[in-house]
């Protein structure tokens, strides 16, 4: 290995700004885009993207396999959804009420979710679940909600992964399950008893520092038919999956049809924009409950959904980035093997998370991470990945020729299997 | 008065939109923007926006007085708002981590804002409301929060005030008091007794269909007092008067800083954006908890904040509303007087509310409101309106011809005094 060619210029600006950032907000960063939870080396601060590149404060240029955690789905500055935004934008955005891009929408959504025979729209990931879950004890009167054990579902007190400034009650509901543990499925079901509202699963599970899983067809069965059975709403959590396993939502790989989905993060191309689909039992309770807010019938963000829906599903994005994935994982797989460092890859291809063995640590992570950084590339560590259809097989191969570095570090350092 | 001179065009594209939301969104709409809310003749689509004028999407044209409920601060395309949006769009917005915006953007916060110390950023005002109480909470371990009785402080299931899909859980920590009654706030502190986290305050009582109240200096002093002894954070809710009444924050026309201030609505000209203000001593607090949402950092909500902040200061909004607000109370305060018809114009004059003696079921109120909407002027009968820097003292003038045919109408229909 060779740690003298550095893609790297001197981190200046970034760290300029971390040093004023520091002094005007708590802990200088907080939440998901914390660059302080990644290994030391990582920029906290981006100055432009375009389509899957980003760079940094400093210059330094990215290959993204992170799209923002999400969002951006075809790339940054997609010339359609610009395109669409520009129009709309023109026009107005923030109104007294909505623009015809709230019908159009609702009516797209409602058209390609298998599911779907209605829409609203939010902002956040975190209001569409908790608009799902407030629909699903609307509607059926009871309380209980079983999610499972350690699942990210947003970040309001009901959910958020750290519990701090909560109260017990904001959770006194909740029942916990293993994902696609159907006995333990069974099990938080009988819990919750005749008080049972709602069963919320993520599309698939996307744990964070834990290999991933898709759903097994047993276990989504066998959570549609314990709603079925005591009249209780089954909620697909989709805002990290959506748009990126299956065009007509995520449970149609296994057969299942959910009454609720979350959607957010690549449903507007990284526009702000959230979306909770429902069935018709439900469109009555959804009408009952009462969530808002300031900017969510903005007209830009559903110009930029509507150009995303449309160009997801016309350019295929699941699978452009279904194969671009599937070509990563097999390179990391030969990589892993010719440097006999052993990594387990999990989840759909298009959503990757790597992890090493023997790395309870994160240490060998870290160093490989890093190192790819180092030339350009940007991955992380513990967290899923994200494919675009701004991918192309060069950005892949481009990848792995810093990926194979990488795993000459870690081969180095930590040694070899 | 005379009904032969409309405004409006037939309504076929609001109509036929009305037809199909109802189809694929639960109820057609939701929401504090739902028409269906409203006096029947308001339009539920709106098609564009600029300066203070909107045109709904059969091409009528109106005055606006709502500034999409807040967020329309300085004028739709405000010149150098959108240029600092397109500068910013040009180089990204949603990338893996902030832009150097979000810096500068929590600095000028601190700046302008008496209590700040620090900034954090998100999306909706219900996200800041909650983030302040979650913030309170981590710093006192403490776990009640005293509301008044029907602020309105954002939808989640904490705070919505439509409490449907809740648990009762979601509130159990809420203890309510009488806005500007000092007894009944003391009562509510008792009542938690060495259990309070914080006090949360609207910057005015601006509670739907009741007259608005400017915090008494009492109220305010007692609020703080109240705050020290227990060692709680007073929380002052800005979302809706946020930089209209006080570019430091508005309770400093009473002369008491809080601790913490949600800001959403105005602060980014109608662009997407929250934030949280706080003192040194919640700073740890805040960096505890975690909260985070998918498009938080976004850079170009932030550029267009920066402007906002800047310009808003700049040019003075707060004087030239408060002029205009009063040139138009006179006006109302003319007519009311002339036409025999009374009504009670409370709060700050820049975001007024105007209300009907003898008018519970507000048929005064929409019979005034909906006859100046034929004259191309867009009024709210039970909600406090929000005046902007595009407003023009031609505006106003033009507002008052529609006004006095709308007491005309409401004298003819209900009588005089």
């Amino acid at each position: 290995m060779s740690s003298e060619v550095s893609h790297s210029r001197p981190s200046f600006q970034n760290t300029a700004l971390r040093e004023r950032a520091k002094r005007v907000v708590p802990g200088g960063m907080t939440g998901h885009l914390n660059a302080a939870l990644l290994p030391a080396g990582y920029p906290q601060f981006f100055e432009r993207g375009q389509g899957c590149h980003l760079w940094d404060v400093d210059g330094n240029e990215y290959i993204d396999f992170m799209c923002s955690w999400g969002p951006n789905l075809l790339g940054h500055h997609h010339p359609e959804v610009e395109e669409a935004v520009r129009r709309q934008h023109a026009q107005g955005d923030c109104l007294n009420g909505p623009t015809a891009r709230f019908v159009e929408l609702a009516e797209r959504f409602v058209e390609r979710t298998a599911h779907a025979d209605w829409a609203l729209f939010q902002k956040n990931g975190t209001d569409a679940t908790t608009v799902c879950l407030m629909v699903a004890r609307a509607a059926t009167g009871k309380r209980k909600v079983l999610v499972a054990e350690k699942a990210y579902h947003g970040a309001d007190p009901w959910c958020t992964p750290i519990p701090v400034g909560i109260t017990p009650e904001d959770r006194a509901h909740l029942i916990h399950y293993t994902y696609n543990d159907v006995a333990s499925l069974e099990a938080a079901a009988q819990q919750a008893g005749n008080d049972l509202a709602a069963i919320v699963c993520s599309a698939f599970k996307h744990d964070l520092r834990v290999d991933q899983e898709l759903p097994t067809p047993e276990f989504a069965r066998r959570a549609r038919e314990l709603c079925d059975a005591a009249g209780a709403a089954l909620i697909v959590d989709e805002v990290r999956a959506g748009l990126r396993v299956h065009a007509g939502g995520s449970w149609e790989t296994v057969g299942v049809r959910p009454d609720l989905s979350a959607w957010s993060k690549s449903i507007a191309n990284g526009y702000a924009l959230a979306a909770v689909t429902g069935v018709e039992a439900l469109r009555d309770a959804a009408t009952r409950i009462y969530t808002t807010g300031s900017f969510w019938q903005g007209g830009v963000a559903m110009a930029a959904g509507l150009a995303t829906l449309e160009v997801s599903q016309r350019d295929d994005v699941v699978s452009h980035i279904a194969r671009l994935g599937q070509r990563f994982r097999d390179g990391i797989a030969a990589q892993s093997a010719s440097h006999r460092v052993t990594v387990r890859q999990s989840g759909p291809a298009a959503m990757p998370l790597i992890l090493f063995d023997d790395d309870a640590s994160l240490k060998k992570g870290a160093a490989f991470t890093v190192e790819t950084l180092r030339h350009g590339v940007y991955l992380h560590p513990c967290h899923n990945m994200f494919f675009s259809l701004a991918h192309t097989e060069r950005d892949i191969d481009l990848a792995l020729q810093a990926t194979d570095s990488a795993f000459a570090v870690v081969a180095s350092r930590y040694g070899q299997c």
